[in-house]
């Protein structure tokens, strides 16, 4: 019988839904599929069993509650709350981004990375940010995967994907200018996103998924009358990758391959730039889908909405993105014999994570992608 | 009572499902509502009469069939077909594109536009085209706008629509490489997008149409963080158009949008780049829609989708989406009060446009915008 995996688990930005909605995902938990290691404030906890405001509250309301010192040297063997005391509740009004709330959010990733980092987890799960937060907590914060390549120390960084029902989608570039999209693209790093996407839906169960590979020029170029990318850069990778037994075509206009996708013609799109993907995942209704960052040692997974601040408090969130982003980071979590052995207790692993974070300077915020 | 419009009816790709097409709207149209000068070769018409079979073709079957010559100067007070001869059937095969064709097709396109521009009609309306056959048939033919640029002589180029039942697209570039999209946008071309979709939408009918802009960066460029175009270009256009009293709102991310759009937020959305409006409509289903060229005296219309050689000639292609063009281009039709003065006959100005394309040279073939 395999291992139970470990799920690091961060609640997110305390003035949103992530408070109640992590009291949901517990709530449902199942303790035979994953072991949770739920990082936050035990008042945030608190206020997330006010909102969520449920007859039986499950693992939420039973879940014992340590301090990081108690966690030791050991993996933990059944679900635990940390209480990292790092969230002054008062400082923190719902629906509203603040310095507290977006230190409390960012300590909470950096102790789960941290945690799946030394050995202690798996795989990352967490409850959704808010942008202006984490700015505010910390001046150097771009985006989670530059954050997720400091935390860790990564040499490459990790890629996300947008997983939407059937539909995945995975891009070469992300979070930079549309200008500068065009000269960021090679056939190296292409044919990677090619491969990569083909080994992360292998481990998510599906063999040799079918990618259909969106052109950058409208019509794909036309014939190089709309620019040369298309032939010149991406059509080799897809060469490549098909010389390489990869289930992938392309160069497709990208306002086909999405309507071909949806039909079932592909398992996921790679897309060359980040709107060409989200204006068509966003309006197939990818809110109720997961965003995962793979490419790391192990996986991270979210659920794609965002902080919702408008209905914060209520009790109405809804829990299906975040049931399926914890589901999706127990299917990829990496096995229990591939963990690091653990060289330290967990709490000289928070504690050095902090004074890491604490001694970085601003110039390092740029993410590495 | 105003004048009824005359609309000026180019027969696309002879191979495709143009002819049927064509018969099917000519069988359904209302002659109160519109007078059509339908342009192209009696054996297409036939041909289209045949693949369409109705049992009652209407107009298709008793319209008047004259020669260039029978026009002289007069607007035509009803629906004529005027057989321009120019489309030697035998060497077109259905579902091929060939040069035969694609001449053909220019040159249906090429007298309705010149019938528009000479004051013979108000409007321009053409069933799909097929590219690689109008590039056989014309090797310096790049676009669609390029091609009525050079017809009539535009000193400013029009812009296309696309317009799907509630939802319209603007769009400030067309057919150009993504890695030139941010260098070619400025506040005044992106202020004059705005002013020429709300005339054009005013025209239909749309009072002080709502408009949202999308941005060119991911997240609007977050503050700056991924691009600063949004800020320094788009934002001052979006705030000179509010001084001119126009609905618009933007940058709004181009992922989010499409969305609010489709909700019934926006009457149109304004996209930077082609793609970035093409992948969302696609997707909501714009093939059942409508393509408007605009901003030349007089529109020109044509149903979205392609010319569906897989079909042509099976009887079974919809003609929705070509009704729907006709409505447009007659809604939209210059006021016949507006029309020029007729100042040669129509077989004269017949000659004159393809004496004038046959000595167009092919550094003549660049769109103008």
């Amino acid at each position: 019988m395999p291992h139970k995996p470990i799920i690091a688990f961060a609640i997110g930005d305390p003035a949103a839904i992530s408070p109640e909605l992590a009291v949901r995902v517990l709530a449902k938990h199942d303790e035979e599929s994953a072991t949770l290691l739920v990082l936050g404030d035990a008042r945030v906890l608190d206020r997330g069993l006010l909102h969520a405001n449920l007859e039986d509250a499950g693992l939420a309301g039973t879940i014992a509650r340590v301090r990081p010192e108690d966690i030791g040297t050991a993996r933990p063997t059944r679900s635990v709350f940390v209480d990292l005391a790092n969230c002054e509740l008062d400082d923190v009004e719902i629906g509203v981004a603040s310095v507290t709330g977006g230190r409390a959010t960012l300590d909470n990733f950096r102790v789960a990375l941290t945690a799946a980092n030394e050995g202690f987890a798996d795989a990352v799960y967490f409850t959704p940010f808010n942008k202006h937060a984490m700015r505010l907590g910390e001046g150097n914060y771009v985006d989670e995967i530059g954050f997720v390549n400091r935390t860790i120390g990564a040499e490459r960084s990790g890629s996300e994907f947008n997983v939407l029902d059937e539909v995945w989608n995975a891009r070469v570039t992300s979070h930079i200018p549309l200008a500068k999209v065009a000269e960021s693209l090679n056939t190296d790093r292409i044919f990677r996103a090619l491969q990569l996407t083909t080994e992360v839906m292998e481990g998510a169960g599906i063999q040799r998924p079918r990618i259909g590979v969106a052109a950058l020029n409208p019509h794909a170029g036309d014939g190089r009358n709309f620019g040369t990318e298309d032939e010149d850069i991406i059509f080799p990778a897809v060469e490549r990758a098909k010389a390489h037994q990869l289930a992938v075509e392309g160069p497709i206009p990208s306002d086909t391959v999405f309507v071909r996708a949806v039909k079932g013609e592909f398992d996921a799109v790679l897309t060359m730039f980040h709107d060409q993907g989200q204006i068509a995942m966003k309006l197939i209704g990818f809110d109720r889908g997961v965003t995962l960052i793979a490419g790391y040692p192990f996986p991270i997974a979210t659920p794609a909405h965002g902080t919702a601040y408008d209905i914060a408090g209520k009790g109405i969130a809804n829990d299906g993105a975040a049931l399926k982003a914890i589901e999706l980071a127990t299917r990829l979590a990496r096995p229990a014999s591939e963990a690091p052995e653990i060289t330290k207790t967990f709490a000289d692993a928070v504690q050095g994570t902090r004074a890491a974070a604490a001694n970085a300077s601003i110039s390092e915020g740029a993410p590495v992608h």
